[in-house]
């Protein structure tokens, strides 16, 4: 092991492994995962060539090939329960996407959701036998996030019981679906339901696309794959035109709309029931982010401490780069945020099974809440996640542009996460819609709960002023209860702010939705605030129930600096909010120079807790052994173009040039 | 043309075309220009394949080929003019890179600055005809920044009168020189010269390393591609290993430092010599960095038009998602970026020359400031574009993520910049060197000029402080010139708060060297700032000189929204430097979005005066005409996925897999 690295770990003041157990939930869950792990790690039939040197086509092969090696291999182990399903695929696919992914996390979900009792006996052995390998088309090349605007038509012929499917546009050409442009042979469509002369929206039919057995298209289907994108290479996200395109009517999903076979149209029960897999989805983001964030900086940091470079003291051999103030500034805060998302996404995840308990039960009260955290939680921690892995990356000097640092591929496969699922800025304002209306509430004197009651207080105080003035409201930058509280009131008067900015435009504009989107800069710094708001409280509340002293005061210090981390850079929110008095800011910059200092020494076992196994990270950066550049060297040699000493285009262009001039 | 786009462009309320002679600086240079443009976009030899649908080795193949057909072509057509080849290589390069690139910008200038007469008369033609193709050998896998670690070593040996050129490590195998894995026969290398058992530090070696005719590696010369990348797929960065290479003595580059036939070591006159090339280029990414925004933006402003989405008024067509504030407030800053760096890259270009003139006249007086100015802004701008390419692309939703609208490729094409030519922390530290030498000489009562000289107010302030308080420092948000005396108080304010941060450090440390390290977040910050003061200060000058009224008003607004942004985004320096007083701060936010529904309607002219042609940006998305649909429709149907309808896959793993379960 490079020495550097294992000074590291010996100089930790506290214990790595009691910490990874933090990190999965438990001891037994981590031996479990370890031992999952083990399976694919020690298996030869996973062994194979990094993707780096492949072209698309061949990306998209071995992708295929390992999607159908992980399904044998899972039934072969009787690997079922869903954690442990995750432990295998994250382990087997590293930082790249799953070829038939959307059978897994759309395909089959919105089977079971959406199927009659007929419907799921007739598909779901299909679908859990691949005859029928499915997908979800939603989007269309001209409509992403305002679905009801899809154009795709489904209108219904009694005379033959057949629903006809018609792309009537270019623009209404389905786009981007995973696994559609050449996995697939059948496709959830989402289409603009006609019957009887009448539409009744977006309804969800499945539509077969590819012959079973040929593979080939359908008559009337053109299918296929939209070309490269960044990031994403292993994964056929289609197009799909339909021209006239016939299916009997049992493929509408019917378990809550139906169209009878005399065309007559009967409405579903209620329309909450569609949010469900939206909210999910959103949720396991946020962990998602945690884990981008954690590779990167598992990669930075370990190589920050094994290169060396530059000088700082005359004579000394050059400085690992982890001492340079300006690292420990730029990787210590992310890793503070990889901790913090890390929590905030155990705490997601709870909650929606918590919540989806209650929805069984017929209680849908906190359902509101949840999407509304969701939907935030997912734009504020993908957007800092993303920005967050180019700064790690940065970091690393020039290597870090290698693809044998696998961080431009976190980055491309990890940044489409700020689009899908709910474009991000749209996102934002779905919280601040939900943070208004409680803030309205408040206002009346209703009491709003859940993570927005701090209304309540702030209405409270304005009942009774001389409580506010009487109130210090300066906040203790060496206590991270007091900036929590800080973080509170930043968010109480950022609601605050948004919520009379849309007061003044309402008396300005025509109509509510111009007011809304002119004051739309300040919704989404008010949903920001929230969300900030949010992860520092459970970050702090994840303190109290570490029991190890040593684990304890390693995280304490991480809540601590993420929380000043965000002071310093929303300064102008603090002061504002009279929470800081300008003579503080130096105090600020002076405490977070004193947090970065005591976590430095930490900073190697704090990655090692994360417990990614050299072959989950694939970086030559990022090595547990720290053996950089002899495999470094050893990766660049076996580059394509390194295949001939003389590559083609010297006979071709250089030569002929050459004897040109 | 599609309407929306059409209508944008006659709602202008400025004639483009004399926007763009501005930016050209002077309409005989934009008829110039477009005259070489259509030399490329006529010619039938520059048609060719998508390079997005090509691997690795192929678009290595495709850039080499253009390089030899650009060296042709301009030979044919006499272009020799500086500024024309640039002209001639920005339309055939688009935004990528070019393959043959290192032989002109570093090996042809190298040569040219530090060979003898002698040796200029061997090498110059050699390499004119291109039988030497040439790159710059400096950075190791090791060593980047701090280059006199670099362990390559050149020994004398006077009984062959010849220099053993060694690789003694790993880490000091040359690594990243463009064009060096496949390309080139010979390179210029940086190693440690030793000769009569002394070390006199790097020098400069002609190094053959594949033979004439043939291109073979040389004996003893290991050499190959790096490996993928992200970005620069046509490039081939490579690794040399040199083991006992003997090149003759006459291979030492000895316009200045020297060694004898006899071993002795003649040192050079001075060590400003080597300032030049460094500072040039660097001056030139700050034009890099607005061509690379201001295409992203041209792209995303044009898609942000021609794309409707979502509900604004309930029951009218969708909106152009250029009119959500949000959209703009993403957009219209970076719009006001552009602008503002290209004017600074002019600048920086004109100041270049102005200094290089003086130099030669032997007057150095003014190389120290330059060089700290191209330093910070080469940080600044680069950090500042290539955050702000993805904020263009992720404004796209999903489709910014297709390379089909060219926004992945410009990002991973830029980004680069951040670390190349000196890593930017590292910039922004020798900034600020230059900043705290400034101000001790200003505080000492010594004048300091040029665009520190606000400094000496700064020390003048401090001897009559009653001025100081006479002085309404509150700024004045709707008054340019008023923004641009705050940008200078508050780098003022942040350059002594970085002094006396390091002189509290001096106290506490053992060293000057450790104590700078401790303070260096202050020390960025206000280089920071310094550069920003800069980049507002410039882009407000810039205006005195446009005559015409309409596009003087489009450009104020521009300049007034850079200004403004720059401050919303940094409230607490201006709260804190009493700039700005709490109550202002709705006003900020008030003012911004009054500017951004100025500009708004000016947005598409302002990007049309950019004049990229279609064939630049190479964008579907960022189309002149806006027809973004069908073209991506065509686009996609040439993924190499699409040339079969089934792909092999499905008979190797996907048949294999249904038939097993």
């Amino acid at each position: 092991m490079n020495p550097d690295l294992r000074k590291e770990r010996e100089a930790a003041t506290f214990n790595t492994e009691l910490l990874t157990h933090i990190l999965d939930g438990g001891s037994e869950r981590t031996r479990r995962r370890r031992e999952i792990e083990s399976l694919v790690i020690g298996d030869p039939d996973f062994c194979h060539e990094d993707a780096n040197f492949l072209s698309r086509s061949e990306r998209y092969e071995a992708a295929v090939k390992k999607s159908a090696l992980m399904i044998m291999k899972m039934r072969e182990y009787g690997i079922s329960d869903p954690d442990e399903i995750y432990y295998y695929k994250c382990i087997a696919n590293g930082s790249h996407p799953e070829a038939i992914g959307l059978h897994f996390v759309m395909f089959l979900p919105t089977l079971k959701s959406l199927c009659t009792p007929a419907q799921m006996d007739k598909w779901l052995p299909l679908a859990l036998s691949f005859q029928v390998i499915g997908t979800y088309a939603q989007t269309e090349m001209g409509h992403g996030t305002h679905i009801r605007a899809l154009e795709t038509t489904a209108t219904f012929d009694p005379a033959t019981q057949e629903f006809v499917l018609n792309s009537p546009t270019v623009s209404s050409i389905k786009w981007w679906p995973g696994g559609l442009g050449k996995t697939s042979n059948h496709a959830i469509v989402l289409a603009q339901l006609y019957t009887q002369g009448q539409c009744h929206g977006l309804h969800a039919f499945i539509v077969p696309i590819r012959a079973m057995g040929t593979h080939e298209p359908l008559p009337g289907v053109v299918v296929g794959d939209i070309g490269p994108k960044f990031g994403f290479d292993e994964i056929d996200n289609g197009f799909l035109k339909l021209e006239n395109v016939r299916i009997p009517r049992e493929n509408m999903l019917m378990k809550y709309a139906k169209v009878e076979p005399d065309g007559r149209y009967i409405k579903p029960p209620s329309d909450k029931l569609t949010y469900g897999t939206m909210v999910f989805i959103r949720s396991m983001v946020v962990g998602e982010s945690a884990k981008a964030i954690s590779k990167a900086c598992t990669i930075a940091i370990r190589y920050s401490t094994v290169r060396r470079q530059s000088e700082l003291r005359p004579g000394e051999p050059e400085p690992q780069i982890l001492d340079y103030q300006t690292q420990q500034f730029k990787l210590l805060p992310l890793l503070a945020t990889a901790y913090a998302f890390h929590f905030v996404g155990q705490y997601m995840r709870q909650t929606y099974l918590r919540i989806t308990g209650d929805i069984n039960l017929g209680d849908f009260s906190e359902l509101p809440e949840l999407h509304a955290l969701s939907a935030g939680l997912k734009a504020f921690t993908t957007w800092v996640a993303s920005a967050g892995i180019e700064v790690c990356r940065m970091s690393c000097g020039g290597h870090g542009y290698s693809h044998c640092s696998s961080l431009p591929g976190i980055y491309v496969n990890f940044t489409p996460t700020c689009t899908y699922e709910g474009e991000n800025t749209v996102m934002m304002l779905q919280t601040a819609r939900y943070l208004l209306k409680s803030y309205t509430q408040a206002s009346a004197g209703q009491k709003v709960s859940g993570m927005v009651s701090y209304l309540n207080e702030m209405s409270q105080q304005r009942l009774q002023p001389q409580q506010v003035s009487a109130r210090s409201t300066s906040v203790n930058l060496k206590d991270l209860s007091s900036l929590v509280e800080a973080y509170k009131i930043r968010a109480s008067k950022l609601v605050e702010l948004a919520a009379k900015s849309l007061q003044t435009e309402l008396q300005l504009m025509k109509t509510k939705e111009d007011a809304w989107n002119h004051c739309s800069i300040d919704l989404v710094r008010a949903s920001d605030a929230h969300c900030h708001f949010v992860i520092v409280k459970l970050f702090c509340s994840k303190l109290a129930e570490v029991e190890d002293t040593a684990v304890h005061s390693a995280l304490y210090s991480l809540a601590h600096l993420y929380a000043l981390h965000g002071v310093y850079q929303n300064t102008g929110d603090f002061l504002q909010a009279g929470l800081l008095t300008v003579p503080q800011l130096t105090q600020v910059t002076q405490q977070l120079k004193e947090l970065l200092s005591q976590i430095r020494p930490n900073s190697v076992a704090l990655v090692d807790a994360f417990d990614y196994r050299d072959e989950m990270l694939n970086s030559v950066l990022g090595r547990y052994d720290g053996n950089v550049y002899d495999n470094m060297f050893e990766w660049a040699r076996k580059s394509p173009l390194n295949q001939t000493e003389v590559h083609n285009s010297f006979y071709k262009y250089l030569k002929p040039l050459q004897s040109k001039l």
